[in-house]
């Protein structure tokens, strides 16, 4: 076998308009168990939707957007359902990133040799293959943007702009998430931003303006918290819909008693949904309950749904349900990157 | 809040004619994590059931029927896709057969206070309730019909259908998984036959016929394994669709070895498919994978698939892709019943 | 790599007396997560052992016997902390009663072909390994004692006090928990007790006596849940110290409703330790919390506490500190086995 | 109940040197399952410190410092095991800072309403309760800090610094993990430093200065792993010693690929243990086995040992079998800290 034998399943996006999970979710809304937690689910994320005046922050965490999810995020954002996304960095960077810049991802295999693999540059999430050679093109691309915007201190909100930017310009594929989010006024926040193929790009920046004596580009996690605080404070009503726990979760959660810090009574998030197969035992953020948040006063009770799933097994059905709703249709734009622009 | 608030909201169970799962099946095949293992699992199920001559055993553990899926059972025994059912106690006597008898499962949750519950008669699993009250019924039911019967041994599959015999002449509900294995020659085995309802009404049976002097029916579990390594070798290619783990899959597995230790070389599982959440890293049998059964001679490894899900989520896409192919409307029905009753 | 590579690193079991671990529960029971709940686990074992007139059911499913806490077991039976065994059949004939015949487990890896062990006849529970021909000297061993007993019905209790009887006789390794257990007039329970290698040796028997044209001896699965509960009557106080949760678990909580069906009115089991892994999403039994089980009438929760490991790693820490508090050395035996022998 | 009732049971910090966990682990060495995993993990850790010029870094997530292991971190520092540390910014800020200034963490319950806990102004992790308002101190003081430092950019390491300072002159409980590698040496790192109570502080330090037109301190993420990719490249041979997934787990294991991408071959890390309840199979860092980081070149794979289980249960056995070993007196300090102080 060879690399090329490796990378020759191309994982293809599941397109949620194509295909219609209303009968199933109705279905399951009379069922029990983690089906009924899905058509729970779906309903809250509705109500996010139909809510005049909700903003609806998107949280990622987890590799669902490599295993196929992709385009339900860009399709979450072209209908018009989220406000801004707080993401982990492999997820808009590593992944959406990536093949923005025209590479894919692969169907693999767990039951493999990985020091194989490793002799042919080939990564390894799970079951999915990427050329690590290919990734590295993303590490530069990252450099490039970075060597060419002025050096000073950026929220990772900020930069990510500038990569929508960018891909407005140079993308291979059109529809990524970053350049959608870009042109629809949707910020993306990436709280840890060097924890991913980023990192590897903005070191190799500092690196060499460091040798060159010059000044660099910085990435101030301090002002993606006080931005997204800011959209907070400024929509009031909010709902969040979380993939996966990790830091995004919790930094989205953690907005209201930030806003409480700065002297402004924020309401908590009234609406809440959490997708994750963590478990809640070892105390960790990821798998930490939405009724727990809530003693934090990050998150109301009433409208909150934990759904112990693998998300791309029931986000494509949550998704297909809300597309098809249609309440989204008479949804006005909130366009909160507009903020930051003033 | 009163039992009659607690009891109010039906489980209804999923109809898999009445959507068309198959083009989100087609495009889980092409995603990764979970959703691919679902299309997999898909696709092995279909081979299985057009595979001319394949016998397909069902096994089922954990609480399913109760939480919505009976109808899913039912489908798959009236069109021909499963030949034999191997189960826990649970899912055949207290939910199917007690939902056979007229009663009902109902929508609760799990965020409750399980003594309340307790003062109102009222059981749980997870977040399902149902009324104990009722459930008694079940139990003195089955005394009645171990009380009609010859007292000698019988395996659970004999008085299974005894049970089956009974429900075509008196059944509430009419398209219980009971009564349709019965009319479809479709033999269940619950190896565990006395860890259930059952076992309340047979204890009752046996202790009152002791009391009063007289020979009473007991359940032999060794004429269960006897008949089911019966079918196997009869059948020779077999498949296993097994949701949830338990005794049932490891009984099923085992007819294999069980055939060899009679001196006959029967081949291994052919197909194999395992729905489950439980946890492989503690060795026990409910989540023992697929390769570590090929290592006992028990599942053969070409055409395998474990799905980490709860079934709710998965079964019904499944279930309802497989229904939609329509390879089962060239199956010749196997009619294992009919091998016990020369 | 020959077989005899595979078959050389043999499982020892582990000495809960050769260490005390009391300073370790006696910090964990100040700290939190699975720590707290091992020390609260001690602790309620340790309450059950203290109060006079307990009866201690120990319930066992998984394959912690296979991996070195087989003699944890043996010892809680020799110094007189548990009344009565419920387990898998796994557990009791294919582990403990194998090694009492002179057989070994090793330590083997997950990180296996599983098709070279299969051509080798090694068969594999997670890490661990098994000579399967030497697995077969125990299926042929339960036909020998079955060929040589009366034939007519036996619960899984009397027949594996037959299976004592022979080892007291004719064992290998002397301290074997069937063994210790027919010694100190504690009964074991297997409610399925043909889905383990007793299975391939009683069918074994019933075909030859059939070819034969002779009566042969059958496992009635009703007699243990009858029995069971003829001790729970008895007992009337009882607590349950489980081990994983399978068919054992529900089988032991049970029988306070199988004596409430009698028209006895059995107290709810007073005192309730479980230590799995399973997930309680799935509704399965398993994984049912004790909570859940109180909404049954089963379990009482004044004293209950679930500890979420793997039991491997915090049994030991539990049975050495309920073995240096020394409660046990005040306990009358309860003889259990003594009430079946009138 | 009263908020003081809530807040009785104090968190007592486990101290590995007090109990002798060798025989415990060299029992569990020649067992199966966790415990073996257990075993492997305390001998691979003892082997990174018992090589002469191996970095050994630790990492944490999760909240085991809340639940009772925080004296466990501060003795491998102490007694010269760890010589980096990677964090989340709960562990670092809201539980060791935390308890530094004098507040401390409370034993509570997961069963219990959260509304109530929010009214009381008491926040819940799993089991665990703290006091918001005390909470409140710790945001505040980071401010404090943040105001008395020069406004430029910093990475977390160099303002994590700047807190161990402040604990030096001010703490009250004086064994900190941050005021303990402040003395020793030994950088902390926290990738996603605002994703805590220290970006409460940050962001108030921001907004105040933003008010006043006047400069402010920023934080830098890509100088935490320019940073640590320097200790990777000056140190050669590196273990890894990792409690929880995410940010800090990937962050650690990154900076081999990061250090290529700067044209320096470095050695992916030699050793590396991860102790996890993560569940692999939603692709998330958390959860990705060792085996999958080797694909990416990151963790050799000849000496590394996942064990899944809640820390609180093993971490503490491990800990006390590497300090009872010894090997750590011999070891050279690494003193990392230094390289930045250039």
């Amino acid at each position: 076998m060879e690399k090329k034998d490796l990378l020759k399943q191309v994982i293809k996006h599941i397109d949620i308009k194509s295909f219609d999970a209303s009968p199933i979710i109705n279905s399951m809304r009379e069922m029990s168990f983690s089906s009924r937690e899905t058509a729970n689910a779906a309903d809250i994320f509705n109500m996010m939707i139909a809510e005049k005046g909700c903003t609806n922050i998107l949280t990622i965490a987890g590799s669902t957007s490599a295993a196929g999810c992709m385009q339900v995020y860009v399709d979450l954002i072209k209908h018009n359902m989220i406000d801004a996304v707080v993401s982990t960095g492999a997820s808009i960077v590593d992944m959406d990133f990536f093949e923005a810049l025209g590479y894919k991802h692969y169907r693999g295999t767990q039951f493999i040799d990985d020091k194989f693999l490793r002799d042919n540059y080939v990564d390894r999430i799970y079951d999915t293959y990427i050329d690590e050679e290919e990734l590295q093109a993303c590490d530069s691309t990252i450099k490039i943007i970075a060597d060419s915007l002025e050096p000073r201190p950026y929220s990772s909100r900020e930069f990510i702009y500038e990569m929508g930017k960018y891909l407005s310009e140079n993308s291979v594929k059109k529809e990524s998430l970053i350049q959608t989010c870009y042109e629809h006024n949707v910020p993306i926040f990436v709280p840890a931003f060097s924890d991913c193929s980023a990192g590897f790009g903005l070191v190799m920046h500092q690196v060499e303006r460091m040798k060159e004596g010059k000044p660099y580009l910085t990435i101030d996690s301090v002002a993606d918290f006080r931005e997204l605080t800011d959209i907070k404070i400024a929509a009031k009503t909010t709902g969040l819909f979380m993939i996966g726990g990790g830091v995004p979760k919790n930094f989205a959660q953690d907005t209201v008693v930030c806003a409480e810090c700065l002297g402004i009574d924020a309401s908590m998030h009234k609406y809440a949904v959490l997708i994750t197969v963590a478990d809640v035992r070892d105390g960790a953020c990821s798998s930490s309950t939405l009724k727990e948040a809530s003693s934090w006063g990050k998150v109301d009770t009433v409208y909150e749904q934990m759904v112990y799933a693998e998300a791309t097994t029931v986000l494509p059905l949550i998704a297909s349900y809300v597309f098809h709703k249609g309440d989204w249709k008479n949804r006005e734009p909130k366009n909160w990157t507009k903020i930051f622009q003033k």
